[in-house]
């Protein structure tokens, strides 16, 4: 006799009921349409790990800037397509006090999440040349960033960084994507999700090198812009400075959304910084495409992006810069207001470990990776290790809900947990179902 | 000696500065430019007639409901795909409302403006069958949606409607283009942007039919939804309603945004309304590329839309509930509200006539147009007619600005004409500047 919270039984029927093909292969959407569907049939709550939604209230700096944008003519009038001149001038300073690095105000493009961000920024990489038709991932990733190639009909490489941490064999790995030419751009998150590693300034310089050597553009996704709480990076102008390959490259755009360090995720508020070299360096592709000047800055805000969505919400614009102003004036400690997050991962870790299971990312290289928004479980050794549908799907069971590495790239066996909405009361039933878990495996 | 207000190597000069390649190809965004520049360089005010802005104070129950729903958690939050359920529940009232059709909530997804509605449908329609691989726009027509064709690489198709008016004018010039099976879409806007003629029942009679028959999507653009101020369309569920192609195929999607008639443009807030009978169909082409069901409403929203913005903004989504809510409850009359733009064109029209302009576009068949947001301006009879740059650009020298009809995809003589920014006390102006440049012409 199992001791599950869920009998397998009504797992599958709800399964059916869904119309889900393969309960080991669910997407993210799919394994909260299950969590939901099972806590309404049964009553029973869910541990939730499965969405990396903000579990802290929005930053009320931003929406009280947005209040008293919305009593302006500003939601009347079409917003610039480079954004607002606040946004852009706070966006510049907030990369110069936490990352040390110079982008001008014009580099500084507000979009409607960072997924539209990166989806502009494939657009603008895959069409400047048309002998670099590839993306390459450096994995494990956000998966919706694939779905964008998917729905574009793009090409991509990949690879799990797992086996290749270190300058030395980061290098000899990408080099085999790199060499033939065709990568347009390189994309990774770093804190990354799902897998919660940091590449070390080691590594992006390897990164940046290889992007300058073959004329790659990085796209660096910074949605936990620094979350990586084993430094203190939330002090304006003041090492440590975040790590960033923007050291090493001039080939490159950053991404920063709102959504995760300003709890922000409804607003849809982000920039992108495009390096003033590559904003102002020009493609003979692009030129003839969009019958322009092929100015590469120019051509990604008012080709490409001003037509997927012709600028992004007025007040939220406002919003944004409130928040980035006070984050850069020294009023607004936002690394302090995630390091909750910390606490939970850690907690959750612990209790994981307390009942065989392990992390299955855990070092940068040397380090142990920071507790954070995510982590990652794996369960068993050798022989005995449960495949990642397995595992996610055997959790399910115990009312424990997660996605399965496999769907991020990654070709580790495990899970990705998310921390982000657990509570203190919720501990012990963690306690009790891993402890359950166990007994049954 | 020519009576202009700017002089013609003081244009010129401004030109040459912005890098413009052709002052009578000017798009719309180097006009606003030339403009600009003019006024900051003379401290001469132009009459600007360039772009489509409104001219009125933000809705005020949008902004409301938006400053009450950033105090509640929404903005920590990612909105849904498919949108709030509030929105869904409106948009699909405020449609049987006024244009007497029904679609389900279910249909009615949240866009960040009806530009990211139109880039996602055209996804999807040519996405879904690949013998369907050209989008028909009867023109003339909104030139963003031509640019997103050009950014996606797709092919369209398009004719001018001045010499078509009519169903069975219509109908022939149509089959034209039908016949040969490869038209995935159909895009229009009526009333029309920049004609503001609107098209009659029996001509989308045969838009409908012929959609139907050919199995072509129509994506009709209502941006200024009852706008055709000739009857009064802004009363709900009372005749006469609003003319759709709706009532004529279940080929539809219907492109509402809220930036004309709720003067809420910087908020960027739209739904399209995908009919039921094509929301639930099932393409196999859709199915194979995003690995899913293949069923049209769900693809476009969770497989296409949501990799393009993860949603639209939380809290503009319940601003644009409410002023959905407070039309259909009849406590906000969006037709009084905006009939102001209709007595500015009457003016405009009237001055422009007294100094021997005509209107280009004048009749929906036998019918005057209505005065609404936009109208069309020639000069000149036989050969003595302005071409379309040489009136934009010579009515520049005379301090006002407007767009080139070629830039739309018109095959007329003439510029366009938006009268929002226009207010009491330019009307002397005008009549000055208009006198002006006929003593000269």
């Amino acid at each position: 006799m199992k001791h599950t919270i869920y009998s397998e039984e009504l797992v599958a029927r709800v399964v059916a009921e869904l119309g889900i093909p393969s309960l080991e292969r669910a997407t993210i959407g799919e394994v909260v349409l299950i969590a939901r569907r099972l806590e309404e049939l049964t009553g029973i709550p869910f541990i939730r790990m499965d969405q990396g939604v903000p579990g802290l209230p929005p930053c009320r700096v931003g929406t009280e800037a947005e209040k008293a944008a919305l009593d302006t003519p500003a939601p009347a009038i079409y917003p610039a397509a480079e954004g607002i001149p606040e946004l852009k001038h706070e966006a510049s300073r907030f990369v110069k006090a936490f990352l040390d690095i110079d982008v001008s105000p014009a580099g500084c493009v507000p979009v409607t999440g960072s997924v539209t961000g990166s989806f502009g920024a494939f657009i603008a990489c895959l069409q400047r040349d048309p002998r670099k038709d590839t993306v390459l991932f450096i994995d494990p990733g956000f998966p919706i960033q694939k779905s964008q190639l998917r729905l574009l009909g793009a090409r991509w490489e990949q690879f799990d960084i797992h086996d290749h941490r270190g300058p030395e064999a980061l290098r000899t790995k990408m080099e085999q994507y790199m060499a033939s030419g065709r990568i347009a751009a390189i994309i990774y998150s770093s804190p990354n999700n799902p897998a919660w590693i940091s590449l070390t300034e080691s590594e992006l310089c390897v990164v940046g090198e290889l992007a300058t050597k073959h004329d790659a553009i990085v796209l660096e996704d910074l949605a936990y812009f620094g979350m990586d709480f084993r430094d203190d990076f939330g002090k304006p102008f003041q090492p440590p400075f975040i790590p960033t390959v923007a050291r090493y490259t001039d080939n490159y755009i950053l991404m920063l959304s709102a959504s995760k360090i300003f709890s922000y995720a409804g607003q849809r508020a982000a920039f992108i910084a495009i390096s003033d070299a590559l904003f102002s360096r020009r493609f003979e592709a692009l030129a003839e495409r969009y019958s322009g000047s092929g100015i590469f800055g120019p051509t990604l805000t008012a080709s490409i992006l001003y037509m997927i969505t012709s600028g992004s919400t007025h007040s939220t614009q406002f919003g944004y810069a409130a928040m980035l102003r006070a984050a850069t004036d020294g009023t607004l400690d936002f690394v302090a207001e995630t390091r909750e997050y910390a606490r939970r991962a850690r907690l959750m870790k612990e209790t994981f470990e307390r009942h065989g299971f392990h992390v299955v990312y855990d070092r940068d290289i040397e380090r142990e990776i920071s507790d954070g928004f995510f982590f990652t479980i794996g369960y068993g050794e050798g022989k005995r290790k449960m495949s990642c549908g397995e595992l996610m799907s055997e959790l399910l069971l115990y009312g424990v809900s997660s996605i399965a590495l496999s769907t991020t790239g990654s070709d580790q066996q495990g899970i990705r947990a998310c921390c982000s909405r657990m509570t203190d009361e919720l501990f012990p039933l963690l306690d009790d179902r891993l402890a359950a878990f166990r007994a049954d495996h």
